[in-house]
C-alpha cells in the first residue's frame, strides 16, 4: 500500500510551487525538431560573451584534481573575494549560486509563524525560499514596478526575520539610490535580516548604484548577496556569495551543504575576480544592446521599463502569452513573466548585436504577421 | 545595536554542528610551511584513479557553454540513469552530490515533532540534515558497528518520518545482505521513507551486496541514494541522484534548487556512466589497495572493521587524536571519527598502492617513533 507522500510533506512543502526556469535550448529544439545553433535563447539573463579566458585556464589546471571534493571553507576564493572588495572574510558565505545564499538565509531564520517581506514582481526565489519553511510571505506592492522601501518596513513587525530587496530588481530592472537605500537600512528593526541581491550590480556604471558592500560595517544585520554567474560569465559552474557580519555567516554556514560550492567553481571564481577586462567588456555589450533593444522596441511602438539591469521587461499591453509561443515557434527564446503577476509582459536578455537583431526581427514578424 | 543571530535563528539551526570535512591538502600545507606534493590525503574516500578520460573530454565539449545556465530538469542525464540502470526516468532527484539529496528528504519531510531514524555510527549528514529541520533524531545503537535493523524498525513511530540506513556504512564499512535489506523494507511502515544510501555500492563486487534499484517497485517509500563522487570520480563536481516512486521525486523537486546540478557535472555525469572501464578499474585498485592496507594493519599488530567500502575503520584501542596528529606532522591525513562515537578509530581511504605504502610507513614511524 502506497501512501500519500505529498499528504506527509510538510505544509510549507506541500503548498510549494516550483520555480520555473528559462527553457533550455536543447528543449525548443527537441519539440521543435529544429537545429539548436538556430535557437536564440535571451531568457535567462545569461553573459553573451562566452566565458572569461582567465576562468577557463583556472578550470583547466583544477581538472586534474576532480576526483578530490572541493575546499569547502572555499579558503582561497574567500581571501579572494575580501581582498577584492575590501570585506571581512569571515563575513562571506559562498553559495551554489546566489540563490543558495538567498535560500540559506530562509532556512536559517524562518520557520511558521515568522515572516519576510519583500516586493511584488520581486525575484521568485524569495517567495519560494520563503514558502518551504512554512512562514509567512509579506508582498508588498510595488511603485511603478519598483520596490516601495518604505511599504516594506511599514509591513515589518515583531515575527519578522528577513527582507528580501534586489537592486536592480529582477525582472522589473528597475532600482533604487543610496539615499533611499540608506533611509531602509536606518529604519529596518535590528531583528530582521536584510537581504540586499545585487545579482546584477555590476551591468550597471560604477557609481551609478549604490554599492551594498559599503553599507556592511554599519549594519550588522544587512547581507549582499552578489554572483558571479551574470558579469562574470559563470553561470553554468553555480557560484554566488553573501558578504555580511560574521554572525550570520557563522550562523549560514552551519547549514550550508560542506560541499556546496563545486571546485571548478571555487578556481573559476578566482580568476574571473581577476578578469576586470571580462567585466569591462560585458558591461559595454549590455550598454550597447541595451541601446539596440530600445531603438528596436521603440520602432516596434512598444513599451517596457527602464532597466539597470541586462534585460528589459517588455509591456504588450495585452496577454503575452501568445506572443511567447509565437516567438518560440520562430526559435527565439525569452520569458514569460505572468508568474511575477506581469502577465502582459515579457523579459527579453540583453544578447549579443546578432541576437539582438534576431529577437527584434523575430518580435516584428510575430507582431505583423 | 547588534542583534544575536544566532539567538534569532530557529531552533534547530541554534542547536546545529556543521560537518567537519576532511582536511584539505593545500590547509595542511599552510600550516606545516610543507609542499603539497609531500602529503599524501586518505581522508575523504577519494577515488585515487584521477578523473575518468570521458568525463573530462565531456566537460571540455561544454566549457564554451559555461555562462549558459544548466539544464535544471537535468533531462539528459535523467534518461541516461534512466536508461543505464532500468528506473523509471521520473522517479529521479539529480543532487548537488547526494548529501543534497539526503538534505532534500528532511527538508521535504522533517519538522518540529517529527523523526528521523538511523544508526549510531552512520553519516554525519544524516544527524546535521534531520538537526536542521528542529525534528528529533533517534539514534539506534550499533551492532558491531553495523546496523540494527530490526532496532531502526522498533524505534519509528506514529511520527517518524524518515529513515536513512547505508549500504555500506560509512565510516564503518559494514553492509547488510539481501535478505535483511527485504526483511527491513518489508515491516517499515508506509508514511515512512526510508533512504537507502548506496554512496559506496560500486566498490563492492556485483552480486556481493543487495542493489537497491532492484527494489523501487516494490517499496513506494524507498529512495536509493547514489553518487557519482565515489567510484565514478567526480567529487570535485558534486553530483548524486536519488531513485525512487515519481511521487516522492515530485516532492524533492519541489524542494530543489532549481539550477542545483552545474552543467559541468551534468555532462560529466553521463560520460562517466559510461565509461564502465573506469569503475571496473576503481573496483580493483580498490581491491588491491585494501588487501595492501589490511596486510599492513595486520603486520603492526592492529585491528579494523572489515569493510565493503573504499575505506578502513581502524582501531587503535586508545584515544586516536594523539595518532593522527602524529600523522598529519608525517604529511599524511587521515579521518578521525571521534565526532561518530568512534574516538578509538581512525578511517583511512583507501589510495593507491604508493599512497598506502606512506600511510603505512608513516603509521609504524608513529606507533614505534
Amino acid at each position: 500500500m502506497s501512501a500519500d507522500f505529498l499528504a506527509l510533506a510538510v505544509p510549507g512543502v506541500q503548498k510549494l510551487s516550483p520555480y520555473v526556469t528559462g527553457k533550455p535550448i536543447e528543449e525548443l529544439a527537441r519539440e521543435l525538431g529544429m537545429d539548436p545553433a538556430q535557437i536564440v535563447k535571451l531568457a535567462s539573463n545569461e553573459n553573451p560573451l562566452g566565458p572569461s579566458p582567465k576562468a577557463l585556464a583556472a578550470i583547466q589546471d583544477a581538472l586534474p584534481e576532480l576526483t578530490r571534493y572541493p575546499d569547502g571553507s572555499g579558503y582561497a576564493l574567500k581571501q579572494k573575494l575580501a581582498a577584492r572588495f575590501a570585506i571581512d572574510p569571515a563575513g562571506i558565505t559562498l553559495g551554489n549560486g546566489s540563490n543558495d545564499i538567498i535560500d540559506l538565509v530562509a532556512r536559517a531564520f524562518l520557520a511558521p509563524g515568522l515572516n519576510a517581506v519583500f516586493s511584488a514582481h520581486a525575484f521568485a526565489a524569495y517567495p519560494i525560499s520563503t514558502q518551504a519553511t512554512g512562514a509567512e510571505s509579506r508582498v508588498v506592492p510595488a511603485i511603478n514596478y519598483g520596490h516601495d522601501l518604505d511599504g516594506l518596513i511599514a509591513a515589518m513587525d515583531a515575527n519578522t526575520r528577513v527582507a528580501y530587496i534586489a537592486n536592480p530588481n529582477n525582472p522589473t530592472g528597475t532600482w533604487f539610490g543610496p539615499e533611499e537605500l540608506e533611509r531602509f537600512l536606518s529604519r529596518v528593526p535590528a531583528h530582521v535580516v536584510v537581504v540586499l541581491d545585487e545579482a546584477y550590480i555590476e551591468f550597471s556604471e560604477p557609481g551609478e548604484l549604490p554599492n551594498g558592500l559599503a553599507y556592511l560595517s554599519r549594519y550588522p544585520n544587512l547581507l549582499v548577496s552578489r554572483t558571479l554567474c551574470k558579469a562574470y560569465g559563470l553561470a553554468g559552474l553555480r557560484i554566488g556569495y553573501g558578504a555580511s557580519s560574521a554572525e550570520i555567516a557563522g550562523v549560514l554556514n552551519r547549514v550550508r551543504l560542506p560541499f556546496n560550492v563545486n571546485s571548478l567553481a571555487l578556481v573559476a571564481a578566482s580568476a574571473a575576480l581577476d578578469d576586470e577586462d571580462y567585466v569591462l567588456r560585458s558591461r559595454q555589450v549590455n550598454r550597447a544592446g541595451m541601446r539596440q533593444l530600445e531603438a528596436g522596441l521603440q520602432a516596434l511602438g512598444l513599451k517596457w521599463i527602464p532597466s539597470r539591469g541586462n534585460f528589459l521587461a517588455v509591456d504588450f499591453g495585452r496577454d503575452a502569452a501568445p506572443i511567447n509561443a509565437a516567438l518560440l515557434r520562430q526559435g527565439v527564446i525569452v520569458r514569460p513573466v505572468a508568474g511575477y503577476a506581469m502577465p502582459t509582459f515579457l523579459r527579453v536578455s540583453v544578447g549579443t548585436e546578432a541576437e539582438n537583431a534576431r529577437f527584434l526581427g523575430a518580435l516584428e514578424h510575430v507582431l505583423r504577421g
